[in-house]
């Protein structure tokens, strides 16, 4: 960003922030980013390729104004590896890193606030990191990290919502049995019940469309070969872009269980570790997206973000899209992480188009739009 | 036994013995007998019950001869929890203690050799410890440990067999993804592959009579909320009377597996732990007892025994059968183990009548079916 000419800053919680001038001082501004973490052992794209690419549409521009401001954004502290809080660097653009995010250590004890402090930052001027008044929008590349566009043969995909995400626990109760002397039919066994309600779960979700469940982790007890499981414990994933469709979901798979139960003689319970609303993104800014991929001559893909993104939290703030590239194999958080250059080149034209669209139009210039 | 004035040893491998004389000094032997051992945190009666009933009918002999004296065994180690190995105690009757078996350890670092020394054993008696050639068979009453008796209203069993046992361990690989980011239509689930088989176990085992199978253990890798299982590890128990009937559920459980990984691009795998025949018990005895429980005014009920037990060891070298009793609620190695006091009385009544059905035996007493 510096050969561009462009003045780099690193704000209090981390994140490097430069602005691309626009055709006049007063012109408000577009945000473009993605975050510079990733996890351990993963790839080269997952997040840095998102701000590269805000980058290289500067470079496109090669000193061309638009009638806004483009701000690039790398944010800090995405995945939440090291405090287990995710989204810390975009949390401070929407004003929500409270005193309580700062006081979360890490495995050795060093505070978020502390990590901060130690990287040569001082949380306490993390609120100047907010939003200003005249941001317009959130863009946001990003690989998919999922096998939804290469299957279907498309380089780009525009992102209409996250998905709310449901965490559930169930635990299934029957009665520990002698795995030799206990006949079929007069069997409690919770692996059983658990193991109908699991394909009925997979069954369920493929009758939906873009929703997934998955059932990944399972635990029995007492996990014996010739004893007859007494209880078996396991989680529920489920997302969806539409909160109604999910809780739906959720409450059909619980009733479903204590059908299963009810009729084997087992006892169900389940309890929620987590739920979270979906995201939409802004729909005007979809659509200019979904315009802009044909412009490259590809077939755009709208799509649900089973992932979590920055611009989920960008979001309660700004209208706020993602542009998805196609992930070789869906295969992300690993080393073996890739992107076409093909497909790279595809997302600065769209991005391009993207940005001419926007200029052209003047009610988002204006700000109308604005929060 | 010495209030009755017995001679009661304790042989090298630890098994308490006491033979009740019969008609004349040549008589031939009939065992009854079970083990003293069980299991940590066990019941009352899960073997001993076996010994006790059999000092019991010495007691209503009050004396009485009869054309075959009966040795008493109360035998050690049936259970295996101390040296991982089963049955010592009745493998010493049959000739089956080997050096190999006297070497192995506790968790301590003791081998079995060791312990018979601790307990002011000598293990270089133990061939003296074998079943004498005048031995005409083996009796053992057991709780059943299963609910079958009681699920049929019948106080007593006659065990035609114990069951076979297969131990499998079998492992699906499919793919691990992102939970939220694949769709379900592009999963290789290793769990929801696992679970259908889980289901068609189960369901192949209900269909065919006095058959058991069981997946009591289950381990999913990665093995996280969010994420789709890459491989699944799961342990199946088949066990039958007839080795046939057994071995062709585990082919076509096998088979099974292959088909449904094939049909979701699944690999899997098994390796065989344990295949263990069936023992027949003597099909005259097991008559003999059907007879007997009918003078009781109780209707037998032949069974498979799903567990093993030392009859299953002395079947090897002289006629062996069981007379299981009732066991509330199924319920064995637990302290809530029990047996009804009216169903005992049965089993002594059962047992004087088989003695004296015996005792008029003269094939039986002559020793025509002896090994």
């Amino acid at each position: 960003m510096e050969l561009l000419g462009l003045e780099v800053k690193i704000d209090a919680a981390g994140n490097l922030r430069a602005v691309y001038s626009g055709a006049s001082l007063e012109a408000p501004r577009l945000l473009i980013g993605s975050h510079l973490d990733t996890v351990p052992n993963a790839g080269a794209y997952d997040g840095v390729l998102g701000v590269v690419l805000g980058v290289a549409l500067l470079e496109v521009l090669d000193g061309r104004r638009l009638p806004f401001r483009i701000e690039i954004v790398g944010f800090s502290e995405e995945e939440g590896v090291r405090f287990g809080i995710p989204f810390i660097g975009s949390r401070a653009l929407v004003g929500d890193v409270d005193e309580a995010l700062l006081a979360n250590q890490d495995a050795q004890g060093v505070s978020v606030r502390q990590a901060i402090r130690n990287f040569g930052l001082d949380a306490s001027n993390i609120p100047q990191a907010a939003l200003k008044p005249d941001s317009l929008a959130y863009l946001e590349f990003h690989i998919e990290q999922g096998p939804v566009l290469e299957q279907m043969g498309r380089p780009l995909g525009a992102v209409e919502a996250i998905a709310g995400q449901s965490r559930l626990e169930f635990t299934f109760v029957g009665r520990a049995n002698h795995a030799g002397t206990t006949p079929m039919h007069l069997r409690y066994d919770a692996m059983a019940g658990a193991a109908e309600w699991i394909t009925e779960v997979e069954r369920r979700a493929q009758n939906v469309s873009q929703l997934v469940a998955t059932v990944g982790r399972i635990e029995a007890t007492p996990g014996a070969t010739n004893v007859v499981a007494g209880e078996v414990r396991l989680s529920l994933d489920v997302r969806h872009g539409e909160d109604e469709v999910r809780l739906s979901m959720v409450r059909h798979l619980a009733a479903e269980a204590e059908n299963i139960a009810r009729k084997r003689g087992l006892s169900v319970q389940n309890r929620t570790l987590l739920a979270q609303p979906a995201v939409k993104m802004d729909a005007v800014l979809v659509g200019q997206i979904e315009q802009a991929i044909r412009k490259t001559g590809a077939e755009p893909r709208r799509m649900v973000s089973g992932a979590g993104h920055d611009a989920m939290i960008m979001a309660r703030k700004i209208p706020s899209a993602m542009i998805f590239l196609r992930t070789p194999g869906g295969v992300s958080h690993d080393p073996a992480e890739a992107v076409a250059v093909g497909d790279v080149a595809k997302a600065i034209a769209c991005g391009m188009h993207l940005l001419d669209q926007l200029a052209a139009c003047s009610e988002f210039v204006s700000g109308i739009r604005r929060a």
